[in-house]
């Protein structure tokens, strides 16, 4: 398939819809100030192909995309251990629900909620230099040095109460091993790393090639079952509240965050990442998701 | 790939652990009495191939499996307006918590929830005899005479309390159009169809087909882009509250019963029926599951 | 203290507010059709003193106040027996909320949420007719006929729908002993006693006596203990979700009805009735709490 | 009636339940290392008349006691506004629950419960120096100095994740002015607050006064209106979930701590103040409770 002509059929179809409707994140000021209406689009084939139209080359705040690296790590380290703390289950809830913390005693659904996240970051605590190495990670993955944003990272740190309740939360049902304010700083680092879509396209690369590094050489990044278990989350938790909606009209895995960037998978064939910041109720990019449905609609790929 | 001896193979492994664990569900004397110690699996490709094995022609009550469907039946008689009130994410909740429906004014999360089903056969009962037109269906899916077990019928709705409520519930926020008791009766004699493995896995045919009739020749059941609709709702909302953990280690779009039965299906290959009736934790049959991991470990087949 | 005055007074103050807030209950038409600009009120003390002003002869639907006395029939009847069935805590919710009946097990926290109450008609039936028996005490009580107005009960029944849910809700828990029918059928009758505010000041004479009859000469209702306990839960729980707010800004025990009724205790010295239908936000009579708040400024009576 | 003759019997009848049944809390060590087996009683009338019995002389943790003082101050610093942040309503849940702080926005339903009492600590942060002020206050209740215990102080301080939870999620919805620090350092040590029965009983003295200081002389505490008020929030919701029970079974105001102290008042007669350390299942004093109930036998003393 000639996928070049595609990316760029989309971008062609979303342009006129830029800055109509959505809501550019506002919780923080270098979110609530990139401007709406950017589109961008890249992916990479599991043999190497690459394509990419719009703004693809624009760096922007990954967000909760982070939530799917950081779990990779974690699981390649820690292996099913990891799942004590963490559930497996769609959320059924707004992200940051406290309501679910408390039924199940501090233990959060999955790791692509908030609370989910923050224990992933105090497990990553456990070894070494969590933030350094998360950046090593990252940068091996895309092929190029990646960085924190440290104005986003201190913005979130100063105004992320409802994420401090969060982790004060799953701490008081002994949940959380390492103290609050660490863990919230690898989080809202995490939260913070700036990349782009090519770079996003690059770095999924493993999820649509049973785990191995996505430029190829270095050593596996997970195992295969671990991809596909990856993958499987992704779906079923991977847009906040509209994980099902996003299963129902896209049917791929994605990861998406509220900067406006959604990464998904084709498995076995290969990863795209969109980018438009204005997001939709849900809190997910709304040309981003438009612009998956149109590419699943265009190729025919979808995991179902 | 040659199935039978595969399906013998699961079937050996797992006759030993009959009886080990799980529970039949016990809430009616109908399901109560079924003997715990029993196995079926059967297999269809879309080219028609069939194999299966142990107890695959022993009858059992469908339950749940039902919700499927009806839910067919419901998306192409009445397409997308039916998603006016029926949802289609994950529940995060007990299957039949009346919480959400409450939260949500009487909108279920989704068509495979007790109250969804409910709010699907209320949709069924707008046109013609529903209960007769069920029966026609699932009897031209699976090529032979297909029947309700009127015991069993009459058994749920003389204990269903809590579907009763449901649907009172919903009555109540106006989402219900007919009278609760019609409406119950259509639903109570859908989870008592009774059919074997080789049945179910020859009726859900269509959702590996892109919604063509599983035994050819008749018209399309539904559409490519509506079977892959239902194959997304049954992975994320197929198996109550074990939907994530099932999606994460099998992988497959699947539809459960506490009749002990599953119905999961490999797009563009082929579609499986499981049943054991001892059921898990999640009112999943325990190695019903455990046969379709088998069966994905043993052929890597799976939509990640 | 001269009443009489007192009531006139509050009468002269609450008549030019008629008709300007509030809202009648509407969900079935004998209700609905009640013109709201009325105000009644009456009292009597415990030595038999009576005063009434306003509308205070006219018959209105006591609906939930109803439940103070099909309260106090059972816990005669059944003394402590009654409380493995009803909780006695502040519901914290709305009047009709299934959340916390799933929370415990089918329990209602109290007798006066609806749930609640549906328990305690289900209790009623274990003896004798249970209508007949209620009209009998609501007449002795009262020193005249009292009876239900049929089209309400009927009405009643024909949109109960969500008390159709909590009673088969309870019945799934086993908390309910009837069949659901007879038992709404007793619920809904007793919701459509019709009485005006002098009949009901009468009835609830023994709340201020003690537990003797309000009219003398009869055997006492219930003893000095069970009394106390009935004005307890009225002040806890009598004024659906605003019963905080309502001991907070009155201090006095009251139960409310959706006809907009409320009955008050000052104990050991009068019961007071009024009535007005226009409904604040809590589903109490917006001018009949009016009108308590400046008996409890005028008097000063107040249990705090 | 002769008090201190009464307090003897319930003294007496207590002593041999002690260390019976019942839980010292244990959540930090100066509280877990308080000998179980204490009981005091002490009593102060409107008039001045003092009696007490037991261990009536020996300081405990009043912790949440304490939010009855606070309240106090917050009433008559700022006046109805106080009501903006906080509500009056039973809360229908744990005490602690967040829960239905994210159904209210962050508006805790009332001054008792952490959440409310937190609420209260950043309201007194706006003026002066509030630990200072509080200690000044309780001081010139008790007629003599009291202390806070900064070793329990710092323990709930390096332990108390779930009231930074609770903070830092109101905070999150604005309703929390000052830093989460701060306001947790004031509710921390107003937890800490050391005091004996004797001292308790006096210093509640202004809630039976109509608001007139305990020891006379110095201005009113606050007003009579304001009195009843908080007389009618201790009754609803002044020992935890248990606030029904509690005025169904005792019928007086009353505020306990997990210090196993309690506070009741009887309006226009006394204040009481009973400490055994062992709490039952909802965080009330066991026998503390049981002694109430036993004077309110003695006596025929209770609201209703």
């Amino acid at each position: 398939m000639q996928f070049q002509p595609i990316l760029d059929q989309i971008n062609d179809e979303i342009r006129p819809l830029l800055g109509q409707a959505g809501t550019v994140a506002s919780y923080i000021p270098a979110l609530a100030r990139v401007p709406a209406a950017q589109f961008g689009i890249a992916m990479r084939t599991c043999e190497g192909e690459e394509a990419c139209a719009g703004d693809a080359a624009t760096p922007f705040s990954i967000q909760s995309i982070s939530k799917l690296f950081t779990l990779t790590l974690a699981m390649r380290r820690m292996g099913e251990v990891l799942w004590e703390r963490i559930g497996r289950e769609p959320s059924g809830n707004p992200f940051n629900s406290l309501v679910q913390l408390e039924n199940e005693q501090g233990k959060p659904r999955n790791p692509f909620i908030n609370a989910g996240a923050i224990a992933v970051a105090d497990r990553l605590l456990n070894d070494g230099d969590a933030q350094r190495d998360l950046l090593a990670f990252m940068s091996s993955l895309a092929g190029e040095p990646i960085a924190f944003d440290e104005e986003v990272a201190a913005s979130e740190a100063a105004t992320g109460y409802r994420n401090f309740a969060l982790a004060n939360f799953m701490k008081s049902f002994g949940k959380i091993d390492h103290d609050v304010t660490p863990v919230l700083d690898m989080y809202f680092h995490q939260c913070a790393l700036r990349m782009n879509c090519v770079q996003l396209a690059r770095a999924a690369g493993f999820l649509c090639r049973d785990g191995a590094h996505p430029l190829g050489g270095a050593p596996a990044v997970c195992t295969e079952r671990q991809t596909r278990r990856i993958n499987a989350l992704m779906l079923t938790c991977g847009t906040y509240d509209a994980a099902g909606d996003v299963a129902f009209s896209i049917g791929l895995p994605c990861k998406s965050g509220v900067g406006g960037g959604i990464v998904a998978v084709v498995p076995d064939q290969l990863t795209l990442a969109v980018w438009s910041p204005a997001l939709d109720a849900t809190g997910n990019s709304l040309l981003g998701l438009k612009a998956l449905e149109l590419f699943v609609a265009k190729t025919g790929l979808s995991v179902f």
